[in-house]
């Protein structure tokens, strides 16, 4: 059995965002030179997600209205977390809808996709650098 | 190690429904001949969900209205994505909601489950022929 | 390959909880003896939860709070599943938002966690004995 492990790392600019990152994934697999397994993409940090849709724009304007209304940032009274000084509850409450991690199929040397597949990670408490995992294990 | 790969094709003749696949997935587990390891089964497509819930009628009913509830169908001009031309912006939200994909412990050359778990095929934008794929790695 | 495989015993006092495992999942890995692979915890229940996020009291009031806002637990005849018989249609509900499972990777024979990655048994159907699978594959 072979495994690989490598760590990305994202700043995004805004509190919210979304990041196709799709083709890292698919360069640690090079990388890897694993033909058959499995790969985990999963985010380091509780308040961001890594979850699988579609590469569409409006898609993620209505994730962010969605996430909004069912986890608002505002007011910052909302969430006890708050008290110890953070202003991020929402952003745990945002993560655990999109989910910590993904797991994909690795098959002959490809991510095994559907034809719309694209992973993302989901920002939630952006501004500050972030990491994101990935670890294939496999053949 | 060994691995296993199949795609399993639904059409789900309604826009929303969900389909037990538990006994699909048990035989993929039989030819494959591994006993030990782990199964990954995903929705190819990203307006469609495998979860593991209970095989129960009212359940499901219950996930039903409750998902439309939290991302209706309409207006359809509730959605950007709609715009792109497509009339199921809510069925990438609610498949968000119950997941892209299960993790299933291999032991000895059976599924791992608990009593009441079964796996399901969950579909919200139906009404054409999808995949779901099964990926087993193990000895 | 190796493989290991151990079921965490729970029972939560209460209807709703959660269990901080990390240190018993650190144990099974101990146990396992492997260095580098994939480490899956789920729930075996369909009315309970296994997630990642953080060990922080105020939180853990958030999510009940929010939970119970999502998918409230009263009046009872809101849900068709309690016409069985149970009680439990909410908690069906509950868990598929924080999810069945994770999968962690196993890095150098420890569980390979961003700084505030903690494991937790999320109970939304408590005051019985309930278990968690912890199956660990790699090398």
């Amino acid at each position: 059995m072979k495994s690989y492990r490598k760590e990305l790392w994202f700043e995004v600019p805004t509190r919210l965002g979304f990041v196709n990152i799709t083709g890292e994934v698919d360069q640690c697999l090079k990388e890897s030179g694993i033909r058959e397994g499995l790969c985990l993409v999963n985010a380091m940090h509780i308040t961001a997600s890594v979850f699988i849709n579609d590469d569409e724009r409006g898609l993620h304007q209505d994730f962010e209205r969605w996430l909004e209304e069912l986890a608002p940032h505002e007011p910052l009274s909302l969430y006890r977390h708050n008290k110890t000084g953070e202003d991020n509850g929402d952003a745990h409450l945002k993560r655990s809808i999109l989910g910590r991690e993904v797991v994909v199929a690795v098959t002959g040397g490809k991510l095994d996709f559907g034809p719309w597949e694209q992973i993302f990670y989901g920002e939630f408490d952006g501004r500050r650098r972030k990491r994101v995992l990935v670890k294939i294990i496999g053949e």
